[in-house]
């Protein structure tokens, strides 16, 4: 059988990680990389691989598949979704969780114009989080969930330390507190304010001559991303942050607790967790499982958006239904 | 819009926990009980269902959208699901796992044919346990899966407990092997044995004057069922066996275990665990979402046998999707 041939949009950690990815599925290959950077620059791990620039894209619908789409959701996919899905089935891990409606509607009407295939939001929060929030409803609907995310660095609050005035380097560690997720995991059904389910740990790289004590409290006092948290900030030598502080850790948990029987009384628990050296290769591994789906939902004659929600989970393998039920059932 | 109408086969354990499913899912009702024993002796906890004898079954089709199967696997469901499934959308949680690909083909041959629905070997495992083993497949194609069960009662054990002469009562606990669990956990990918998996603890209540150093014995050096196991047997009273360990707890783990990246280098993982103080009625509550899924495949047009392997998550909510992207994407 021929392989699916994938497409990379966005070379990023996200994009390199579908890369890895790709050469661990035999039944898929990556024909082509598209990137905004000049391609001169672009050293691939991918042998034989062809580099362009994103303006190309539109140029390939003969020889690829599915289109990975590996942009950040802030400003490239609201874009390059649109586009890319009135050309080709596409895969995203589009994470606003407040725009994903709009923003499915509007590659839905695409999508469906276009005969392709475009399912959203895969990843893992959104994404095999989700699905886990919905499976725990699902079965245990007289419950409550919980979702605690970390320890992992969050790309966003990093960002916004670095954007202080003083600080060189920084990075962000978000926390589940353990005294939370072991009353959770009891089945106590505790009411959690923000503060009792995450600390932030900061690790900050400071110029020099900066005011150390105007960066903490800057930190701690920003709306948003501190001021609802126990915030730790620390700061490292430069050398320090870059032999500990470059990878990209994440992980977390979702729970669903919920009662059972005649009289309510049975503690019934569903906990998933996920830790993670790379989350980016990670996001991209689920990406890749959706790739193949949305090939096979494409081949089957279907169009518009979709998310992990529509998909069964006996597509994202290889493995033909007789053979789960034989083997994996 | 009118309520899902359920029937249940089979008033033991699960059917009861269906019953009390049921009750946690607004947009379902039980309509009818079916039973082989004296219909004048079951005693019910809905208020205004009927009870009948299963020889009734096949008169309510107009009444009944899902047929529950709570029979169990070893005799009833291999009798009963190929008769059902010619009248009725069934559920089923038929769990021996080697005859489930023979099991299908009879009941998608029949189904297909009355256009009904079957969803086979639902529960949590095979079940859940089986979604979760294909999902980390998908994601971590490089990688290991591990399942382990416990602790929990097997009911296959303790009964093979009960037919050694001179036991009167006798119950079995499958126990993860705690140290086996924390290297998988690690991500050591260990080699492990039956033995280094799961532990086996028997409590047995002896009849009067019983040999109790030959029950000991004929217990651990059962094939299949102990031999394989360190075995622990306790004697205990009447009385402690009747306070302690009359309830069905169950649960256990499924682990995935990969590597991802240029040198694969980066361990990720996944895991997935159910801690249940009543596993029949936690099967149940998977029955009845599946029940949901059933219904709505019917409603499409589709038919034949299905498993969990083939039923997207969302359907098995009463939740549309558009609601579920807005919520618990």
């Amino acid at each position: 059988m021929s392989k699916i041939r994938l497409g990379i949009v966005g070379y990023g950690n996200v994009g390199r990680g579908v890369e890895c990815a790709i050469k661990q599925n035999d039944d898929m290959e990556l024909v082509a990389i598209f990137t905004r950077r000049n391609i001169e620059t672009i050293k691939t791990s991918t042998a034989g691989v062809k580099v362009y620039n994103i303006e190309e894209a539109e140029n390939h619908i003969q020889n690829i598949d599915v289109m990975m789409l590996c942009g950040g959701s802030a400003t490239d996919l609201m874009v390059q979704t649109p586009h890319f899905a009135a050309l080709y089935n596409c895969i995203d891990s589009f994470d606003t969780h407040a725009k994903i409606p709009e923003y499915f509607t509007i590659v839905d009407e695409i999508a469906k114009k276009s005969n392709k295939i475009s399912i959203i939001s895969t990843g893992w929060d959104p994404g095999l989080f989700s699905l886990m929030r919905v499976l725990g409803m699902a079965c245990l609907p007289k419950g409550c969930d919980y979702t605690f995310w970390g320890k992992g660095v969050s790309q966003g609050h990093s960002d916004a330390i670095r954007r202080i005035t003083g600080v060189k380097y920084a990075v962000q560690y978000t926390i589940p507190v353990d005294s939370a997720v072991e009353e959770v995991r009891k089945g106590n059904n505790p009411i959690l304010t923000t503060r009792q389910k995450h600390i932030r740990e900061c690790f900050v790289v400071a110029e020099p001559n900066a005011d150390l004590n105007l960066i903490e409290h800057t930190i701690k006092i920003m709306p948003n991303y501190f001021s609802d948290y126990d915030t730790i900030v620390h700061f490292i030598s430069e050398e320090e942050f870059k032999n500990q502080h470059t990878k990209m850790p994440h992980g977390g948990f979702v729970f669903r607790t919920g009662t059972t029987g005649n009289d309510n009384k049975n503690q019934q628990r569903m906990e998933f967790s996920l830790q993670l050296d790379s989350n980016p290769e990670f996001t991209a591994g689920v990406m890749v499982a959706y790739a193949r789906a949305a090939h096979h939902l494409y081949l089957k004659g279907e169009a518009g958006a979709k998310t992990v929600f529509d998909v069964p989970i006996g597509m994202l393998v290889t493995d033909s239904m007789t053979e789960l039920r034989a083997k994996m059932l």
